[in-house]
């Protein structure tokens, strides 16, 4: 039964292998085009992962599993390993001649759409290489919003939606209607990327550079083909607010693109979680422009989108720098170290902490007040105009504990490698919060992860995974009763 | 009713207040002993705030009201308001010469026994400054014991007792056996006070020294008579585990101590929460000393004693420092860091996030991954061999969630007066567990909070206050429905 479980997921992953090969002859297409000669590395990289993919797949072949807790996150957390193993294979071969920690690092850091990266040189690096980091962020992020969608909440775990997909809109033929959901799903995140990737052509961006900004910004994941990020076009402000609309749209909840399509609904965007989201980016944004212009007398179109700009991208988990902001001042900086934690809407690509659960913290902080005066009485728990499950009520403060513990612990680890605190604790924090850069000298906007020692970088990649898969996920394949029988 | 209620608290405030200003002769004395002029400042302060006490309580009188939980935090609130009002006084007409910010900064850090201080040049200060500075951080500590015992259990806030004074233990004749109770603390209280003086006496201290010392180490409160702290007694290891032993004894549970002297009992060691106190202060002590061992070559026996000082210090929130452990390296920098977080036992003079909150986070962590893969399981909490009620294991997630947004808010506040990243994340943790010292160049273990913006100060009051009255106590008072009819 358990080893069962095991052999069904690893069919899974076999097949999805299959399917990222496949997507190794876009970049190998894209080096044969430009005439790069790492397009023979693509194509390798493409038979070896698709060979050895087909492998696992036929040595596991089995009935279908019965769908259970254990199936799910064995898949989950498999499905994650694969993207970055496969990830990693021609990061490991190309012309840039990555140590191994390297490699997965910068696999790791694409397909949790962190966004960190270790790789210095950018501007000339080969092209398929660089379309291979936006491909991973994107798959990466349609990876994300599937989970989130289709198998997180059947194992009582992550985000909130205020607006499902009702079992109605499926139960009459559930099959062609989840594959009608996830076709539009594909739909629209195609329709936004190539929508994105225009726009940044329009507003001056050349067209490959526009292409890899698009997919690495609907995604909210943040690798540039620039060593200095958006710092390349910091005088283009058509394309930096390009940039902050489609961060934005990247962290609203999908459910309401999707609802929005499928039925023509806009009731969605009445979702509590979007007002906490625009209301503290809102705020970030502003308090900070107004810092910039009254402490560095700063034009305030200047400052109010270089300020909107790197705080959106921070707070959807993006990670994008259009300057270096740690030089703005210390309110400015402590403003990005705090923003850090906050992330987008559930159901998008966003991570942190969420909208939803400072919400909910919120609302349970403000009834536990109530009750210190009035012990009996009984106060429910609002979401928007609906109440909170108390398990949900529970997973929200637990997730938040849960967070700040482990934050902790991997600022302590990272110290044990050497590292100062504000580089751990800031690079402990940019990566459980799949936002990418932190803070100080080394691995602040305007530096990246390239300097920091190998086994640092094995200590994010483990934090990466862990935001990326809500925490629980991850940490329940460690427990020993995961295993028993 | 409301402004009853108002009326009965101001009452005992007004009484509190009395006893206090009886409590400014004993600094008059030590000043007029020593030959000091500011011996008539004391007696000054004591009419002043024996008067305007007197004249209080006299215009309050009233029938005692009936016990609610809103006249319980209106009364919390204003005992300590009353400490640190009636600690100013001194301060502020003192030959130091103290700004109104630092003569509340400084009453403030003494009665919340938080311990940092913005005076410069104690080793030269009046003795009776140097006494009053003592005896408030003493007082503060008598009174978190009593309001952990006494007060907010039954406000239904704070902490756990394993082995509480059973209502049987006082039902027979209630008021006598509470009088008993309190009887047997404070003797407790003013022996240690007394043994800690005699050992530090015997290992070398001087007796004023000593004194003053005993004061603030067995209530884990941290303000020397010396700038440089327990520097002075770097080389006297005597000292040094003398300070160590009382501080681990200041942060035990004083249930534990009370129960042994009233019935013999010692099956109360038995507290989870001891084990799990002294494991994590043995695994830093020592992680810490080894690091210092090999990186630094330093003696083990100097290793392991300053490396034990200065994280005893540090987890029981007391705040001395030996020597600048903010120069021992990375890893030890971010374990301060980190161990500020800790705090000792509840029930006792520690501040923090508290032994038995990390073991029932733990237990609800490792429930929750359970529940993942059995969502049918019925899995209790439990605390050593008892089940962890619901509404404790609420609370206690919710503090902790609590407790890191505050930090968070009061380091975005310290930032926007313009304190660098470091000094404002520390130093808002420092103050909001009542550790005291912060890290960076000018809060740190070598440096005080003298030379921070007057605005900084104030923040840093709110967030100590917050922090000893276990946050929800001071933030009701602030709610709209506290103040409605």
């Amino acid at each position: 039964m358990q080893s069962f479980a095991t052999r069904a997921a690893l069919h899974v992953a076999g097949i999805f292998g299959m399917y990222l090969s496949v997507a190794m002859l876009l970049p190998a297409a894209v080096d044969l085009y430009y005439g790069h000669e790492d397009w023979k590395v693509f194509v390798f990289s493409a038979f070896f992962t698709g060979g050895l993919s087909l492998g696992v797949a036929l040595a596991t072949q089995a009935r279908p599993p019965t769908v259970s807790p254990r199936f799910g996150f064995l898949l989950v957390n498999l499905l994650w390993f694969t993207m970055a193993a496969a990830g990693v294979v021609p990061f490991m071969m190309s012309s840039l001649e990555l140590t191994i920690s390297d490699a997965v690092f910068e696999a790791v850091s694409a397909i949790t759409t962190t966004g960190g990266t270790v790789i210095n040189g950018l501007d000339n690096a080969p092209p398929g290489i660089l379309l291979w980091r936006s491909l991973l962020q994107w798959m990466g992020g349609l990876g994300v919003i599937a989970l989130g969608l289709f198998l997180l909440p059947f194992l009582n775990i992550g985000g909130i939606t205020y607006f499902r997909i009702e079992s109605s809109d499926i139960e009459d033929r559930p099959f062609e209607r989840l594959a009608t959901f996830t076709f539009t799903l594909l739909t629209i995140y195609v329709s936004l990327t190539l929508t994105c990737a225009l726009a940044y052509a329009a507003a001056g961006m050349g067209s490959f550079d526009a292409l890899n900004h698009a997919m690495t910004t609907i995604s909210t994941a943040g690798l540039s083909t620039h060593d200095i990020s958006f710092g390349m076009y910091a005088d283009n402000y058509m394309i930096l607010w390009t940039a902050i609309t489609f961060m934005v749209i990247g962290a609203l909840p999908s459910s309401i693109l999707i609802l929005f399509a499928v039925r023509g609904r806009t009731e969605a965007l009445g979702d509590p979680q979007i007002r906490v989201f625009a209301g503290y980016t809102i705020v970030f944004a502003c308090a900070v422009a107004i810092y910039l212009r009254v402490s560095t007398g700063m034009p305030f179109s200047a400052a109010i989108t270089h300020a909107t700009f790197n705080f959106v991208s921070i707070i959807t988990t993006t990670g994008y720098a259009s300057v270096d902001y740690s030089l703005w001042g210390p309110f400015a900086v402590a403003s990005a170290f705090i923003a850090t934690f906050l992330g987008g809407c559930s159901g998008s690509t966003a991570g942190g902490i969420k909208a939803y659960r400072f919400l909910i913290l919120y609302e349970l902080l403000v009834n536990g007040l109530k009750r210190l005066i009035y012990p009996n009485m009984v106060l429910p728990v609002r979401y928007g105009d609906r109440p909170v499950e108390d398990t949900m009520q529970r997973a929200v403060v637990l997730f938040i504990s849960a967070f700040m513990m482990i934050w902790l612990i991997t600022t302590i680890l990272l110290a044990a490698t050497g590292l100062d605190i504000m580089t751990s604790l800031s690079g402990a924090l940019g990566c459980l919060t799949n936002v990418g850069p932190g803070l100080g000298d080394v691995i602040g906007p305007a530096g990246n992860y390239s300097g920091l020692p190998q086994s640092a970088k094995w200590v994010l990649c483990f934090a990466m995974l862990l935001g990326r898969l809500e925490i629980l996920a991850v940490l329940v394949i460690f427990t020993p009763g995961f295993w028993g029988r």
